[in-house]
């Protein structure tokens, strides 16, 4: 199958029919400052990506709906010999539309000139209203332009969010798209892979987390898609574990949380097996519990069903097996009804997957848990157990354990495609793959 | 005929309707520092007086629809005896909710604790999104309720300006709003007559002004509804003029634009007279020429018609005049094509009249003169001519001169009133109001 | 004697040396909005005029110290027909440049292009630094300047409050300044009398307060240098009361804290006196009590002594008084370790006077009432006593009382003038005013 | 040697003396968003972090001079079980306290309450006065405490931008500060040496640079101190280059300029050196001539010189050279006069090593450049030449060259310490290490 490339113009025409008669106006995001003068690496807002495949910095991309055809207006750095000696290469006005496809262009500088005319005889303007940078550089020009008296312009005076009508197109990924994501998890798989034949006793987190990071990068993608967790022991108790920092010991298990980015889009896979190679028995019970959850969950993940269906799944069969295990006490329904496994599995199952890690979507909240499965989602199943140190009533042998089992899930027509299959996590695989020679990451 | 007071708890519930399950955050005004540590006399937003006829500074009000009925609720300084020893009495939160006949009321810094619960389960936030407290204090309380993740909770999307159904609301007056504006209208009728009988020779145009603000203030209007325009000689060209600090001279023409405000309602008239009480051949030419343009344009004052139509005529009627006079050489065909007219005539005809002079309608610009007239619209006439002292084709006679009539007009069922039909126009009652003794309105 | 006129380049040179080889940065004000798209009389930053003369909107001042010698920047709106139609005459650049007398002058578009070579090369800035736009249109400008890499440029790393060369210059008036306020208070004194001949049973405070303001007016100021109180009965007991719409009765006291403001600069004079034209023994008793307080305040102000001493003895003349009268009973020593006074008369003696009412001085909070006299400072002295309703301590007909004596007072070579004595205060002037003919103030 | 810890307290101590009875006031820093709801790797501000070694997000840091002694308050978050099992451990405010050695510490949500008593009764205030945390959360309490009129409170009046002191300080490193640069130093020349050895025809750029930050990391160093530059072909013309993702070709030369980061502390190397492991005899010409200028320039690293000197120096042995080649003709006089070196050498000789690459000094701009040399001070002598492919004038055999030497010097009692010299750089030392079999970077 040829996936093809994105046809942004046409995403732009289906973004306009959603407009219905408004204007959208997005920003590029600005470069932000480490320390001093230094600068972390830049990345564009997902929006303004998804839109136009550009990732210009202080960029403004305008969507005007023009009776249900897109009209793009896009506003880029300008050539500019002595800056480009200094900063980099710049496309410029002239190739930046021609590149992009845009109905116009101009410098960046301009965009205060040109944008009264982009927005008027629109009543709707769609924009990320939390932005400083709409605040301070959309709304006045906006509120200039109704004072105005003498024409009969119409000016927005409704402001929606743009998540609405993109997060509707964001939800369902064309072709090219999963093909990304795809390209992100064969990285993510390396990187995983590469970490179970490295990690052992006396190496420091760091040491996995870097190798993973340039195993992600041999593979094109030289970003994660989220801060990575590298998590010995019982730091994987800590759900956003970040300091990375500890030295790995014999016997604790490892759970690693971590995903590739390629060209903006996210892959999100976790993985916990053990340090040197062998689970315990206890670890065992655990870890078969997890991946039975999560293969309970993914199971359901066809057509017509939601998030939330996955996750009442993934609880009840966390909590049968935790009385199965004798580690709770009672029934199903007196736990479920005092809610006892919120304290073993605080977080939810799954969630959507994309340009951003935890996608976009319409909706906010939970309410996003109850869209029903089309054709095109991808989202996560990642059910797990953590039992915190300060947990008593746990056997001890099961203190301090932390289990976290995560894939990328894409629904198709009739079912769904694990993006992450390849990645070990079938208790024998894990063991091997933890045996395997790293010599063999060396490419 | 008793005329009552306002409903506002009606009020609030016809606005509920129009926000179609969205919710309105309305601010009062802050203090605005005229010096140092000194300050403007506070004037209420006035969509908050609208809305609930307090005038309580840093006030919130909050109105939601809940199936159609209003929901509100008031946030308010709260009882404090050292602040009100120095700062004033205060109403306070119990007394306030009483008078205000609130569903709730809270003390202002309880705002951003109480207003998550008041947005939450909204789609549309109804507000005035281009001013900074809504920015600063409402939208980032907004933008935090859509992060918390853990439940079911829709937030506001979408933001209203809140302009588009209070607009429409506030553009058609109930009988206690045109109380008001009655009696703001007899307050400038007394300042605009003792401003007749005061101008002489010497006198300084702040003279004028300050009696005239004096005799408001004895009829209960301690405020001007805008800053008010006393203009001798040529300073009547300068449509805004606002220094107001030339002595006048006989034989030259004041042009007086200025109306009190009533309970926060404004009356809006303009009258000009000649200093020393007699009009010359030439002002006589042009005031009449301008005054029958008002009554021309006034006749078209009823339902069905529009500021636009009333405009078209005033023009007309100056446009012929001015060639009957034959200030103008030609034909109305070529002048209208040519615009001519806009060079002496540069302004519009008229304006919706209120809460604030120009008052919201939920159209912006020139829409605004394409609304039809209905009963209980209340708008200014204001026709006027300008010859400019550029203006070299202006025979010598006409130069400088520069007149406005302007009346506040109320459309009744089938007709309409005018509110300042007592103040003098006519150039005989002008010439009399004039000549009338000043010690008249000492009282 | 010859007053003559403000040396403004003398008194921008005067700055520069206090500048000290900095560079000041003022801001003229914006206009600011009353309501909708009214705004309040426009009032220049006191600053500002100080150190040009000119009252324009939105300009800006830059003074550099050069060598001693003050360079001197002004931005002003340029020239432009169109909009000088609607909103009136403009000075223009070259203009404003000449009648100001400034080394440099710009259209006010041209700030951030000009402001870079203005501050460069001086280590300080002076400006109010809490000014929004000092933070928003001149700190960027600066940050910028530091960053331009490639010169020996130094910037300013240095922000001095304003306040703080300003306020050791504004502290002492020169003549021109002086006959400004001796004009303010030939108003305020005007206004007062016609007060004390106006109030009656039934008339409201608005009636008193709004002539009051005419009769400013009529002497050429159009301003209150504050929001004006006008208090009867126990509206006095309330010390900014602003509302000044309660109706006048027999008997009660009348409270009038009111003062004109001539060319932005300040009088402030508080008159307590009798609706109906006299003293009961009881008011009496307390208004020669706070009249011998004030007097006694007064005969310290000398060459050398300070506001906290003045605001001892009218203390201590209040509070023997107070057990004089057996109001209070116990020994001077008790009631001073106890702070009694406090309860009656909570507020200070005086404060600075000048461009603005609590005018600028380089210190803050009480700091500034240790500063000693010198010929040319300018201050107000007003004791007062108040008996809230609910103090029960106070026998029943002393209760209600409020009462306040403030003039203005000038520090001369060897003693002091007091530039309001000409507005009565003695018992029997006072009564006598009250008696006098309001016609004899209709001129 | 024993080269100790950071005595922070003493460091305290040595600012408290500098702010001269003023206050510091320093932010920690808040997290930035890369996209959507993920994070940049959390980057304390480099001023905190000096003066108590604490990463605490959003954390504030208040100093007071005491009498010469430093008062110090820090502002940590809390201790927050919920919170600490999402986002991870908190040392909270207690235990803060003891390892921070400060004299009071409290939550980050009392600042607001707990500032206005540190900076009261001091002048000055210390801070980054361009930092939006300052102007939002700092300046309004500094007001606010201005207004509090009862009481005879200072309030700082004055500003100083934090860099003045702390610059002076910065300048000179400890033994502690030394040992962190060498530290990362050793991780850098790791990287650099990996980086040569992988090096070939077919690999791209970032596959480089992956590699150099995982030996960075492996070394310790989980960050680099700037955005790397891995640069191969005419890329090594754009000074700035951040794209490092295009293939690299035998014979062309790679650029890397590239610095691991310890404990905060930034090392800052470049290496060029030529794909496939030889150099060509142009590539030696202008290789050599470079190194030639980096070390005269060294040569000069010594107490009592500059960075001025230095680069002087630099230009010298470049312009020498070029002349040398007949790359350029004429005499050295001539092309000094006419800046011709500017055209091939563009940038500055060095800049101070800290905290930040770019490190932090008391003077702004190439005045930085007139510092002498003292023991302790730090910085980086990097020459470079690069021949433009637009700049025709250059000798075909040379075009598209482009060629920087950096490494890092401490100055010493007498001389100097190049930090970085076991990077190999002498021409045959480089072709040595381009054989090196990769595997040994395998560890």
């Amino acid at each position: 199958m040829n996936i093809g490339t994105i046809n942004y113009r046409q995403r732009r025409n289906q973004l306009a029919k959603l407009l219905n008669g408004g204007v959208a106006v997005i920003h590029a995001f600005d470069h932000q400052v480490r320390s001093h003068d230094t600068e972390f690496p830049y990345r564009v807002n997902s929006d303004f990506k998804y839109l136009c495949g550009a990732e210009e910095p202080q960029g403004w991309l305008v969507i005007e709906d023009r009776g249900g055809v897109a009209h793009s207006t896009l506003f880029v750095r300008p050539k500019d010999a002595k800056m480009e000696l200094w900063t980099g290469r710049r496309l410029g006005v002239e190739k930046a539309a021609q590149v992009f496809e845009m109905d116009a262009c101009y410098a960046i500088d301009q965009f205060s000139e040109i944008l009264p005319d982009l927005i008027a005889d629109h009543e709707t303007l769609f924009a990320d209203f939390y932005d400083q940078s709409i605040q301070q550089s959309v709304l006045p020009i906006m509120q200039g332009l109704g004072n105005r008296r003498k024409n009969k312009t119409k000016t927005p005076h409704k402001i929606n969010h743009i998540r609405g009508p993109l997060g509707h197109m964001r939800l369902i990924k064309c072709p090219a798209e999963i093909a990304a994501i795809d390209t992100a998890a064969i990285a993510t798989s390396f990187g995983h892979q590469g970490a179970m034949a490295m990690a052992k006793d006396g190496l420091n987190e760091r040491d996995i987390l870097s190798f993973m990071e340039y195993l992600f990068a041999r593979k094109g993608c030289t970003h994660t898609a989220y801060g990575s967790i590298v998590a010995g022991g019982d730091n994987a108790l800590i759900l956003h574990y970040v300091e990375n920092d500890a030295p790995l010991k014999d016997g604790e298990l490892i759970l690693i949380d971590a995903g590739a980015e390629f060209d903006c889009y996210a892959s999100d896979v976790t993985r916990t097996f053990p340090v040197g190679g062998s689970f315990t028995s206890a670890q065992k019970d655990i870890y078969q519990l997890v991946l039975n959850a999560q293969k309970d969950a993914m199971a359901l993940a066809v057509p017509g069903n939601s998030l939330a269906q996955l996750h009442k799944k993934a609880q009840e069969t966390l909590l049968k097996g935790l009385l199965d295990l004798n580690i709770l006490k009672g029934t199903m329904d007196e736990h479920q009804e005092k809610n006892t496994l919120q304290n073993y599995y605080p977080h939810g199952t799954g969630h959507w997957l994309g340009l951003d890690v935890h996608d976009m979507c319409p909706y906010y909240n939970d309410q996003s848990e109850d869209i029903l499965f089309k054709e095109g989602m991808i989202f996560t199943i990642e059910p797990g157990l953590y039992f915190q140190t300060y947990q008593s009533e746990i056997p001890k042998e099961y203190a301090h354990i932390g289990i976290r089992i995560e894939d990328d899930i894409l629904i198709t027509k009739d079912s769904h495609r694990n993006l992450t299959a390849m990645i070990p996590k079938e208790i024998k695989e894990v063991e091997e793959a933890c045996q395997k020679d790293i010599s063999s990451f060396y490419i």
